[in-house]
Protein backbone atom coordinates (compact mmCIF):
# COMPACT_ATOMS: atom_id res chain seq x y z
CA UNK A 1 0.00 0.00 0.00
CA UNK A 2 2.95 2.26 0.64
CA UNK A 3 4.05 1.28 -2.16
CA UNK A 4 1.14 2.25 -4.12
CA UNK A 5 1.08 5.72 -2.48
CA UNK A 6 3.86 6.37 -3.41
CA UNK A 7 3.51 5.00 -7.44
CA UNK A 8 0.47 7.56 -7.11
CA UNK A 9 2.24 10.52 -6.00
CA UNK A 10 5.11 10.07 -8.56
CA UNK A 11 2.77 9.70 -11.51
CA UNK A 12 0.56 12.72 -9.93
CA UNK A 13 3.51 14.55 -9.71
CA UNK A 14 5.09 13.90 -13.45
CA UNK A 15 1.82 14.80 -15.28
CA UNK A 16 1.65 17.92 -13.23
CA UNK A 17 5.14 18.38 -14.13
CA UNK A 18 4.65 17.67 -17.81
CA UNK A 19 1.22 20.05 -17.28
CA UNK A 20 3.07 23.15 -16.24
CA UNK A 21 6.19 22.66 -19.57
CA UNK A 22 2.77 22.17 -21.41
CA UNK A 23 1.03 25.39 -20.98
CA UNK A 24 2.82 27.92 -22.61
CA UNK A 25 6.24 28.97 -24.56
CA UNK A 26 5.28 25.56 -25.74
CA UNK A 27 7.42 23.75 -29.21
CA UNK A 28 5.02 21.17 -30.43
CA UNK A 29 4.24 19.82 -33.76
CA UNK A 30 0.63 19.16 -35.44
CA UNK A 31 -0.17 17.93 -38.86
CA UNK A 32 -1.54 20.44 -40.91
CA UNK A 33 -3.75 17.87 -43.03
CA UNK A 34 -5.49 16.84 -40.62
CA UNK A 35 -7.90 20.18 -39.56
CA UNK A 36 -10.71 19.85 -37.34
CA UNK A 37 -12.78 21.68 -39.71
CA UNK A 38 -12.52 22.80 -43.13
CA UNK A 39 -14.74 25.01 -45.39
CA UNK A 40 -13.14 25.34 -49.37
CA UNK A 41 -15.72 28.32 -51.11
CA UNK A 42 -15.12 31.28 -53.44
CA UNK A 43 -15.30 34.85 -52.70
CA UNK A 44 -17.02 37.30 -55.30
CA UNK A 45 -15.43 40.63 -55.24
CA UNK A 46 -17.91 43.11 -57.86
CA UNK A 47 -16.31 46.96 -57.32
CA UNK A 48 -17.91 49.82 -57.34
CA UNK A 49 -17.05 52.28 -60.54
CA UNK A 50 -19.16 55.10 -60.08
CA UNK A 51 -22.37 53.95 -62.19
CA UNK A 52 -23.29 50.06 -60.55
CA UNK A 53 -24.16 50.76 -57.04
CA UNK A 54 -26.87 48.16 -57.26
CA UNK A 55 -24.35 44.97 -58.37
CA UNK A 56 -21.27 46.45 -56.20
CA UNK A 57 -19.94 44.49 -53.53
CA UNK A 58 -17.44 46.76 -52.48
CA UNK A 59 -15.65 50.01 -52.81
CA UNK A 60 -12.45 51.79 -52.75
CA UNK A 61 -12.88 54.86 -50.09
CA UNK A 62 -8.86 55.77 -50.65
CA UNK A 63 -8.11 56.30 -54.17
CA UNK A 64 -4.32 55.30 -55.72
CA UNK A 65 -1.54 58.14 -54.37
CA UNK A 66 -0.01 57.35 -58.06
CA UNK A 67 2.90 56.55 -56.63
CA UNK A 68 3.50 53.61 -59.44
CA UNK A 69 1.57 51.42 -61.50
CA UNK A 70 0.23 48.84 -59.31
CA UNK A 71 -2.95 50.88 -57.28
CA UNK A 72 -0.63 52.04 -53.94
CA UNK A 73 -2.82 53.25 -51.99
CA UNK A 74 -5.81 52.12 -52.64
CA UNK A 75 -7.80 51.45 -49.97
CA UNK A 76 -11.22 49.11 -50.59
CA UNK A 77 -14.11 47.86 -48.15
CA UNK A 78 -16.16 45.37 -49.02
CA UNK A 79 -19.17 43.38 -48.05
CA UNK A 80 -18.76 40.02 -50.58
CA UNK A 81 -21.10 37.10 -51.19
CA UNK A 82 -19.20 33.74 -50.53
CA UNK A 83 -20.69 30.45 -52.91
CA UNK A 84 -19.38 27.25 -52.70
CA UNK A 85 -18.80 26.92 -56.23
CA UNK A 86 -17.67 29.49 -59.01
CA UNK A 87 -20.78 30.78 -60.38
CA UNK A 88 -21.53 34.36 -58.60
CA UNK A 89 -25.00 33.76 -59.29
CA UNK A 90 -25.16 30.49 -56.79
CA UNK A 91 -26.75 31.40 -53.67
CA UNK A 92 -24.23 32.55 -50.84
CA UNK A 93 -23.25 30.57 -48.13
CA UNK A 94 -21.70 32.94 -46.09
CA UNK A 95 -20.32 37.10 -46.75
CA UNK A 96 -16.90 38.15 -46.21
CA UNK A 97 -17.35 41.98 -44.64
CA UNK A 98 -13.65 44.15 -43.98
CA UNK A 99 -11.15 45.71 -46.06
CA UNK A 100 -7.42 45.42 -47.88
CA UNK A 101 -5.44 47.90 -49.14
CA UNK A 102 -2.71 48.03 -52.03
CA UNK A 103 1.19 48.60 -50.65
CA UNK A 104 3.13 47.53 -53.52
CA UNK A 105 5.49 50.23 -55.45
CA UNK A 106 7.10 47.94 -57.97
CA UNK A 107 4.22 44.73 -57.92
CA UNK A 108 0.62 44.47 -57.45
CA UNK A 109 0.68 43.39 -53.47
CA UNK A 110 -2.18 44.02 -50.99
CA UNK A 111 -3.11 43.32 -46.83
CA UNK A 112 -5.87 42.47 -45.71
CA UNK A 113 -8.40 42.08 -42.58
CA UNK A 114 -11.58 40.27 -42.95
CA UNK A 115 -14.87 38.79 -41.31
CA UNK A 116 -16.55 35.49 -42.43
CA UNK A 117 -19.88 35.84 -41.62
CA UNK A 118 -22.13 32.92 -41.63
CA UNK A 119 -26.07 33.59 -41.19
CA UNK A 120 -27.93 30.54 -42.07
CA UNK A 121 -29.97 27.58 -40.84
CA UNK A 122 -26.51 25.07 -41.13
CA UNK A 123 -23.47 27.76 -39.76
CA UNK A 124 -24.01 30.68 -37.87
CA UNK A 125 -20.99 32.84 -36.61
CA UNK A 126 -18.05 34.24 -37.94
CA UNK A 127 -14.11 33.81 -38.49
CA UNK A 128 -11.69 36.32 -38.84
CA UNK A 129 -9.02 36.18 -41.06
CA UNK A 130 -5.92 38.86 -41.59
CA UNK A 131 -2.24 39.48 -42.77
CA UNK A 132 -0.28 39.62 -46.05
CA UNK A 133 -1.76 38.76 -49.06
CA UNK A 134 0.65 39.04 -51.88
CA UNK A 135 -2.32 38.05 -54.49
CA UNK A 136 -0.17 37.40 -57.40
CA UNK A 137 1.40 34.29 -55.86
CA UNK A 138 -0.55 31.07 -56.75
CA UNK A 139 -1.27 30.14 -53.33
CA UNK A 140 -0.95 32.28 -49.79
CA UNK A 141 -1.38 31.48 -46.23
CA UNK A 142 -3.39 33.90 -44.11
CA UNK A 143 -3.73 33.35 -40.20
CA UNK A 144 -7.62 32.68 -38.78
CA UNK A 145 -6.73 34.71 -35.86
CA UNK A 146 -10.02 34.31 -33.87
CA UNK A 147 -13.86 33.26 -34.13
CA UNK A 148 -17.60 33.59 -32.97
CA UNK A 149 -20.96 31.78 -32.58
CA UNK A 150 -20.20 28.21 -33.96
CA UNK A 151 -16.66 29.04 -34.28
CA UNK A 152 -16.09 30.81 -30.83
CA UNK A 153 -12.63 30.94 -30.10
CA UNK A 154 -11.24 29.01 -33.22
CA UNK A 155 -7.97 29.25 -34.73
CA UNK A 156 -6.57 28.00 -38.17
CA UNK A 157 -4.99 28.87 -41.63
CA UNK A 158 -6.92 30.55 -44.65
CA UNK A 159 -4.91 29.33 -47.94
CA UNK A 160 -6.27 31.92 -50.42
CA UNK A 161 -6.03 31.28 -54.45
CA UNK A 162 -7.00 33.96 -56.70
CA UNK A 163 -9.31 31.80 -59.27
CA UNK A 164 -9.95 35.04 -61.64
CA UNK A 165 -9.06 38.88 -61.97
CA UNK A 166 -11.01 41.10 -64.45
CA UNK A 167 -9.27 44.50 -64.24
CA UNK A 168 -10.29 46.07 -61.60
CA UNK A 169 -13.92 45.21 -61.95
CA UNK A 170 -14.06 42.03 -60.61
CA UNK A 171 -12.51 39.31 -59.02
CA UNK A 172 -12.99 35.64 -57.60
CA UNK A 173 -11.04 34.06 -54.66
CA UNK A 174 -10.80 30.31 -53.61
CA UNK A 175 -10.78 30.55 -49.92
CA UNK A 176 -9.27 27.07 -48.36
CA UNK A 177 -10.23 27.70 -44.64
CA UNK A 178 -8.71 25.24 -42.34
CA UNK A 179 -9.13 25.20 -38.44
CA UNK A 180 -6.80 23.52 -36.06
CA UNK A 181 -8.55 24.88 -32.53
CA UNK A 182 -12.69 23.67 -32.76
CA UNK A 183 -14.82 23.84 -29.30
CA UNK A 184 -18.22 23.07 -30.97
CA UNK B 1 7.47 -4.18 -8.68
CA UNK B 2 7.82 -5.49 -12.39
CA UNK B 3 3.99 -5.17 -12.33
CA UNK B 4 4.41 -1.57 -10.67
CA UNK B 5 6.72 -0.44 -13.25
CA UNK B 6 4.37 -1.99 -15.99
CA UNK B 7 1.61 -0.45 -14.44
CA UNK B 8 2.83 2.95 -14.58
CA UNK B 9 4.52 2.79 -18.33
CA UNK B 10 0.76 1.98 -19.30
CA UNK B 11 -0.32 5.25 -17.30
CA UNK B 12 2.61 7.48 -18.82
CA UNK B 13 1.97 6.38 -22.18
CA UNK B 14 -2.03 6.78 -21.89
CA UNK B 15 -1.34 10.35 -21.03
CA UNK B 16 1.36 11.21 -23.17
CA UNK B 17 -0.85 9.90 -26.29
CA UNK B 18 -4.07 11.62 -24.82
CA UNK B 19 -1.89 14.77 -24.87
CA UNK B 20 -0.63 13.97 -28.00
CA UNK B 21 -3.89 14.36 -29.76
CA UNK B 22 -4.71 17.57 -27.25
CA UNK B 23 -2.22 19.87 -28.81
CA UNK B 24 -3.47 21.26 -32.06
CA UNK B 25 -6.41 20.08 -34.05
CA UNK B 26 -8.62 19.71 -31.55
CA UNK B 27 -12.13 19.11 -30.92
CA UNK B 28 -13.44 20.16 -27.06
CA UNK B 29 -16.25 22.33 -26.14
CA UNK B 30 -16.11 24.68 -22.82
CA UNK B 31 -18.40 26.72 -20.70
CA UNK B 32 -19.07 30.27 -22.14
CA UNK B 33 -20.61 30.74 -18.91
CA UNK B 34 -17.69 30.68 -16.82
CA UNK B 35 -15.00 32.79 -18.07
CA UNK B 36 -12.16 33.11 -16.22
CA UNK B 37 -12.13 37.40 -16.04
CA UNK B 38 -14.60 39.39 -17.02
CA UNK B 39 -15.53 42.88 -17.18
CA UNK B 40 -18.73 44.95 -18.30
CA UNK B 41 -18.48 48.61 -18.99
CA UNK B 42 -19.29 51.23 -20.63
CA UNK B 43 -17.67 52.95 -23.64
CA UNK B 44 -18.70 56.44 -24.90
CA UNK B 45 -18.27 58.30 -28.36
CA UNK B 46 -18.46 61.63 -29.32
CA UNK B 47 -18.21 62.25 -32.66
CA UNK B 48 -16.37 65.58 -33.92
CA UNK B 49 -18.36 67.44 -35.97
CA UNK B 50 -15.94 70.58 -36.66
CA UNK B 51 -16.85 72.52 -33.52
CA UNK B 52 -16.30 70.23 -30.49
CA UNK B 53 -13.07 69.61 -30.64
CA UNK B 54 -12.25 69.65 -27.27
CA UNK B 55 -15.07 67.18 -26.32
CA UNK B 56 -14.70 64.86 -29.40
CA UNK B 57 -13.04 61.83 -28.81
CA UNK B 58 -13.89 60.25 -32.19
CA UNK B 59 -13.29 61.86 -36.03
CA UNK B 60 -13.99 60.71 -39.62
CA UNK B 61 -10.95 60.35 -41.35
CA UNK B 62 -12.71 59.66 -44.51
CA UNK B 63 -16.28 60.73 -45.60
CA UNK B 64 -19.17 58.02 -46.83
CA UNK B 65 -19.17 57.45 -50.41
CA UNK B 66 -22.76 59.07 -50.98
CA UNK B 67 -23.53 55.05 -51.61
CA UNK B 68 -26.92 54.66 -50.25
CA UNK B 69 -27.91 56.16 -46.93
CA UNK B 70 -25.96 54.09 -44.48
CA UNK B 71 -22.70 55.90 -43.90
CA UNK B 72 -20.91 53.74 -46.67
CA UNK B 73 -17.62 54.42 -46.58
CA UNK B 74 -17.16 56.24 -43.30
CA UNK B 75 -14.29 55.37 -41.88
CA UNK B 76 -13.77 56.39 -38.19
CA UNK B 77 -10.96 56.63 -35.53
CA UNK B 78 -11.53 56.88 -31.66
CA UNK B 79 -9.71 57.56 -28.36
CA UNK B 80 -12.73 56.81 -26.39
CA UNK B 81 -13.06 57.06 -22.63
CA UNK B 82 -14.55 53.59 -21.08
CA UNK B 83 -16.86 54.12 -17.59
CA UNK B 84 -17.82 51.55 -15.67
CA UNK B 85 -21.54 52.82 -15.31
CA UNK B 86 -23.42 54.96 -18.46
CA UNK B 87 -22.71 58.26 -17.50
CA UNK B 88 -20.32 59.91 -19.43
CA UNK B 89 -19.06 61.72 -16.43
CA UNK B 90 -18.08 59.10 -14.59
CA UNK B 91 -14.31 58.62 -13.92
CA UNK B 92 -13.06 56.55 -16.87
CA UNK B 93 -11.71 53.41 -16.18
CA UNK B 94 -9.99 52.14 -19.82
CA UNK B 95 -9.97 53.73 -23.25
CA UNK B 96 -10.39 52.15 -26.20
CA UNK B 97 -8.23 52.88 -29.44
CA UNK B 98 -8.49 52.12 -32.57
CA UNK B 99 -11.14 52.69 -35.61
CA UNK B 100 -14.53 51.17 -37.56
CA UNK B 101 -16.21 52.11 -40.60
CA UNK B 102 -18.86 51.89 -42.30
CA UNK B 103 -19.48 49.00 -45.07
CA UNK B 104 -23.58 48.79 -45.31
CA UNK B 105 -25.33 49.95 -48.60
CA UNK B 106 -28.73 48.78 -47.33
CA UNK B 107 -28.65 49.06 -43.66
CA UNK B 108 -25.99 50.35 -41.13
CA UNK B 109 -23.44 48.12 -40.35
CA UNK B 110 -19.98 48.18 -39.12
CA UNK B 111 -16.08 46.57 -38.87
CA UNK B 112 -13.67 47.22 -36.50
CA UNK B 113 -10.81 46.59 -34.83
CA UNK B 114 -10.39 48.33 -31.27
CA UNK B 115 -7.78 48.00 -28.39
CA UNK B 116 -9.45 48.12 -24.34
CA UNK B 117 -6.15 50.10 -23.04
CA UNK B 118 -6.36 50.07 -18.96
CA UNK B 119 -3.53 51.99 -17.04
CA UNK B 120 -4.94 52.11 -13.49
CA UNK B 121 -3.66 51.08 -10.07
CA UNK B 122 -6.04 48.37 -10.63
CA UNK B 123 -5.32 47.07 -13.97
CA UNK B 124 -2.30 47.53 -16.58
CA UNK B 125 -2.65 46.30 -20.06
CA UNK B 126 -4.17 45.88 -23.75
CA UNK B 127 -6.98 44.01 -24.98
CA UNK B 128 -7.34 43.58 -28.52
CA UNK B 129 -10.94 43.15 -30.24
CA UNK B 130 -11.73 42.98 -33.61
CA UNK B 131 -14.49 41.73 -35.93
CA UNK B 132 -17.47 42.46 -37.94
CA UNK B 133 -20.07 44.66 -35.92
CA UNK B 134 -23.72 44.65 -37.19
CA UNK B 135 -24.68 47.84 -34.18
CA UNK B 136 -28.31 47.51 -35.20
CA UNK B 137 -28.55 43.75 -33.75
CA UNK B 138 -29.44 43.60 -29.85
CA UNK B 139 -25.93 41.86 -29.39
CA UNK B 140 -23.29 41.02 -31.37
CA UNK B 141 -20.04 39.12 -30.49
CA UNK B 142 -16.75 40.10 -31.76
CA UNK B 143 -13.68 38.22 -30.74
CA UNK B 144 -10.41 39.06 -28.34
CA UNK B 145 -7.69 38.10 -30.28
CA UNK B 146 -4.90 38.81 -27.51
CA UNK B 147 -3.74 41.06 -24.64
CA UNK B 148 -0.79 42.74 -22.89
CA UNK B 149 0.30 43.51 -19.58
CA UNK B 150 -2.24 41.98 -16.75
CA UNK B 151 -3.80 40.20 -19.87
CA UNK B 152 -0.93 38.71 -21.78
CA UNK B 153 -1.91 36.71 -24.48
CA UNK B 154 -5.57 36.31 -23.47
CA UNK B 155 -8.33 35.25 -25.83
CA UNK B 156 -12.43 35.92 -24.99
CA UNK B 157 -15.10 37.00 -26.50
CA UNK B 158 -16.79 40.58 -26.05
CA UNK B 159 -20.24 40.85 -26.51
CA UNK B 160 -21.82 43.92 -27.83
CA UNK B 161 -25.05 46.04 -27.26
CA UNK B 162 -25.72 49.48 -27.98
CA UNK B 163 -26.72 51.37 -25.11
CA UNK B 164 -28.02 54.55 -26.90
CA UNK B 165 -27.64 56.60 -30.28
CA UNK B 166 -27.92 60.08 -30.95
CA UNK B 167 -27.71 60.29 -34.47
CA UNK B 168 -24.26 61.27 -35.95
CA UNK B 169 -23.20 62.87 -32.68
CA UNK B 170 -22.81 60.14 -29.77
CA UNK B 171 -23.32 56.45 -29.30
CA UNK B 172 -22.74 54.47 -26.30
CA UNK B 173 -22.11 50.80 -26.31
CA UNK B 174 -22.28 48.28 -23.48
CA UNK B 175 -19.30 45.79 -23.63
CA UNK B 176 -19.52 43.06 -22.18
CA UNK B 177 -15.68 41.44 -22.17
CA UNK B 178 -15.29 37.52 -20.87
CA UNK B 179 -11.86 35.87 -21.02
CA UNK B 180 -11.90 32.10 -21.57
CA UNK B 181 -7.61 32.33 -21.36
CA UNK B 182 -5.96 33.79 -18.61
CA UNK B 183 -2.09 33.41 -17.72
CA UNK B 184 -1.87 36.08 -14.96
CA UNK C 1 -4.34 -7.08 -8.65
CA UNK C 2 -7.97 -5.44 -7.88
CA UNK C 3 -6.27 -2.84 -5.96
CA UNK C 4 -4.22 -2.12 -9.11
CA UNK C 5 -7.11 -1.22 -11.14
CA UNK C 6 -8.68 0.37 -8.57
CA UNK C 7 -5.80 2.93 -8.71
CA UNK C 8 -5.12 2.98 -12.51
CA UNK C 9 -8.65 3.97 -12.89
CA UNK C 10 -8.32 6.59 -9.65
CA UNK C 11 -5.47 8.41 -11.29
CA UNK C 12 -6.89 8.09 -14.92
CA UNK C 13 -9.58 9.91 -14.11
CA UNK C 14 -8.24 12.14 -11.96
CA UNK C 15 -6.00 13.13 -15.49
CA UNK C 16 -9.43 13.44 -17.33
CA UNK C 17 -10.63 15.22 -14.57
CA UNK C 18 -7.11 17.72 -14.30
CA UNK C 19 -7.59 17.89 -18.01
CA UNK C 20 -11.26 18.95 -18.54
CA UNK C 21 -10.76 21.91 -16.06
CA UNK C 22 -7.85 22.73 -18.16
CA UNK C 23 -9.12 23.49 -21.85
CA UNK C 24 -10.29 26.89 -21.57
CA UNK C 25 -11.42 29.11 -18.98
CA UNK C 26 -8.01 28.31 -17.63
CA UNK C 27 -6.16 30.23 -15.29
CA UNK C 28 -2.18 29.95 -15.48
CA UNK C 29 0.82 31.60 -15.47
CA UNK C 30 4.08 31.11 -17.35
CA UNK C 31 7.48 32.75 -17.47
CA UNK C 32 7.72 35.98 -19.90
CA UNK C 33 11.32 35.28 -19.88
CA UNK C 34 11.02 32.24 -21.44
CA UNK C 35 9.95 32.20 -25.09
CA UNK C 36 10.25 29.14 -27.24
CA UNK C 37 11.20 31.85 -30.44
CA UNK C 38 12.81 35.30 -30.17
CA UNK C 39 13.73 37.88 -32.69
CA UNK C 40 15.06 41.38 -31.66
CA UNK C 41 15.87 43.72 -35.32
CA UNK C 42 14.99 46.95 -36.63
CA UNK C 43 12.42 48.41 -38.78
CA UNK C 44 13.44 51.29 -40.73
CA UNK C 45 10.51 53.89 -42.12
CA UNK C 46 11.19 56.35 -45.03
CA UNK C 47 7.70 58.28 -45.23
CA UNK C 48 7.28 59.61 -48.66
CA UNK C 49 7.30 62.80 -49.20
CA UNK C 50 6.36 63.43 -52.97
CA UNK C 51 9.84 63.77 -53.88
CA UNK C 52 11.35 60.28 -53.00
CA UNK C 53 9.26 57.63 -54.71
CA UNK C 54 12.55 55.55 -55.27
CA UNK C 55 13.71 55.44 -51.12
CA UNK C 56 10.48 55.86 -49.80
CA UNK C 57 8.64 52.50 -48.03
CA UNK C 58 6.17 54.11 -46.66
CA UNK C 59 2.90 56.62 -47.19
CA UNK C 60 0.30 58.71 -45.84
CA UNK C 61 -3.06 57.72 -47.71
CA UNK C 62 -4.79 60.18 -45.70
CA UNK C 63 -3.80 62.94 -44.54
CA UNK C 64 -3.70 64.86 -41.07
CA UNK C 65 -7.05 66.46 -40.09
CA UNK C 66 -6.00 69.81 -38.23
CA UNK C 67 -7.17 68.56 -35.07
CA UNK C 68 -4.45 69.16 -32.61
CA UNK C 69 -1.08 68.75 -33.31
CA UNK C 70 0.19 65.58 -33.54
CA UNK C 71 -0.86 64.35 -36.67
CA UNK C 72 -4.48 63.25 -35.83
CA UNK C 73 -5.93 61.10 -38.34
CA UNK C 74 -2.40 60.59 -40.66
CA UNK C 75 -3.26 56.78 -42.19
CA UNK C 76 0.14 55.12 -43.72
CA UNK C 77 0.55 51.92 -45.06
CA UNK C 78 4.10 50.68 -45.42
CA UNK C 79 6.54 47.70 -46.74
CA UNK C 80 9.32 48.48 -44.68
CA UNK C 81 12.55 46.86 -44.35
CA UNK C 82 14.14 45.39 -41.40
CA UNK C 83 17.68 44.35 -40.58
CA UNK C 84 19.59 42.55 -37.87
CA UNK C 85 21.43 45.67 -36.60
CA UNK C 86 20.58 49.69 -36.84
CA UNK C 87 21.83 50.54 -40.33
CA UNK C 88 19.45 50.97 -42.90
CA UNK C 89 22.03 49.95 -45.40
CA UNK C 90 22.68 46.23 -44.19
CA UNK C 91 20.94 43.31 -45.64
CA UNK C 92 17.17 43.23 -44.85
CA UNK C 93 16.13 39.75 -42.95
CA UNK C 94 12.46 40.45 -43.21
CA UNK C 95 9.58 42.72 -44.17
CA UNK C 96 7.03 44.55 -42.41
CA UNK C 97 4.21 45.14 -44.73
CA UNK C 98 0.54 46.76 -42.75
CA UNK C 99 -0.49 49.83 -41.91
CA UNK C 100 -0.90 52.64 -38.59
CA UNK C 101 -2.47 55.31 -37.65
CA UNK C 102 -2.33 58.48 -35.38
CA UNK C 103 -5.12 58.99 -33.25
CA UNK C 104 -3.71 61.64 -30.19
CA UNK C 105 -5.31 65.17 -29.62
CA UNK C 106 -2.82 65.71 -27.21
CA UNK C 107 -0.06 64.19 -27.49
CA UNK C 108 1.70 61.71 -29.95
CA UNK C 109 0.10 58.17 -29.84
CA UNK C 110 -0.33 55.54 -33.00
CA UNK C 111 -2.38 52.50 -33.18
CA UNK C 112 -1.38 49.08 -36.11
CA UNK C 113 -1.43 46.35 -37.85
CA UNK C 114 1.60 44.72 -39.14
CA UNK C 115 2.68 41.48 -40.48
CA UNK C 116 6.40 40.87 -40.63
CA UNK C 117 7.21 38.86 -43.46
CA UNK C 118 10.35 36.53 -44.01
CA UNK C 119 11.09 34.75 -46.94
CA UNK C 120 14.76 34.02 -46.83
CA UNK C 121 16.24 30.82 -46.64
CA UNK C 122 16.59 30.72 -43.06
CA UNK C 123 12.87 31.63 -41.98
CA UNK C 124 9.96 31.63 -44.35
CA UNK C 125 6.29 32.76 -42.95
CA UNK C 126 4.61 35.89 -41.71
CA UNK C 127 3.98 36.97 -38.38
CA UNK C 128 1.01 39.02 -37.29
CA UNK C 129 1.35 41.79 -34.80
CA UNK C 130 -1.22 44.17 -33.58
CA UNK C 131 -2.66 46.77 -31.32
CA UNK C 132 -2.20 50.13 -29.48
CA UNK C 133 1.63 51.85 -29.90
CA UNK C 134 1.70 54.85 -27.90
CA UNK C 135 5.11 55.50 -29.32
CA UNK C 136 6.26 57.85 -26.97
CA UNK C 137 6.71 55.56 -23.98
CA UNK C 138 10.23 53.96 -23.67
CA UNK C 139 8.99 50.44 -24.46
CA UNK C 140 5.61 49.29 -25.27
CA UNK C 141 3.66 45.73 -25.68
CA UNK C 142 1.91 44.58 -28.93
CA UNK C 143 0.07 41.30 -29.16
CA UNK C 144 1.44 38.95 -31.99
CA UNK C 145 -2.35 37.21 -32.74
CA UNK C 146 -0.73 34.49 -35.31
CA UNK C 147 1.44 33.49 -37.96
CA UNK C 148 1.79 31.10 -40.84
CA UNK C 149 4.57 29.42 -42.40
CA UNK C 150 7.53 28.24 -40.04
CA UNK C 151 5.57 30.40 -37.66
CA UNK C 152 2.45 29.25 -38.42
CA UNK C 153 -0.53 29.47 -35.74
CA UNK C 154 1.88 31.02 -33.17
CA UNK C 155 1.20 34.17 -30.53
CA UNK C 156 3.46 36.12 -28.20
CA UNK C 157 4.36 40.06 -27.42
CA UNK C 158 6.42 42.00 -29.75
CA UNK C 159 8.51 44.69 -27.40
CA UNK C 160 8.45 48.08 -29.42
CA UNK C 161 11.36 50.85 -28.56
CA UNK C 162 11.63 53.55 -30.82
CA UNK C 163 15.34 53.79 -31.72
CA UNK C 164 15.29 57.16 -33.58
CA UNK C 165 12.99 59.46 -34.76
CA UNK C 166 13.54 62.25 -37.59
CA UNK C 167 11.11 64.73 -37.82
CA UNK C 168 8.28 62.72 -40.44
CA UNK C 169 10.74 61.58 -42.57
CA UNK C 170 12.13 58.95 -40.94
CA UNK C 171 11.97 56.40 -38.24
CA UNK C 172 13.84 53.31 -36.56
CA UNK C 173 11.80 50.84 -34.17
CA UNK C 174 13.58 48.41 -32.49
CA UNK C 175 11.23 45.54 -32.45
CA UNK C 176 11.98 42.17 -29.54
CA UNK C 177 9.45 39.97 -30.43
CA UNK C 178 8.88 36.59 -28.34
CA UNK C 179 6.96 34.17 -29.07
CA UNK C 180 5.41 31.76 -26.45
CA UNK C 181 3.44 29.13 -28.67
CA UNK C 182 5.64 27.49 -31.54
CA UNK C 183 4.48 24.07 -33.57
CA UNK C 184 7.47 24.11 -35.77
Amino acid sequence: MANQIYLFSLIFFSVLLYQSTNVLSFRKSFDLAKPCKRFVFHLHNVAYDGDNMDNATSAAIVNPLGLGDFNFGKFVIMDNPVTMDQNYLSKPVARVQGFFFYHGKAKFDTWLSWSVVFNSTQHKGTLNIMGENPFMEPTRDLQVVGGTGDFVMTRGIATFMTDLVEGNKYFRVKMDIKLYECYY
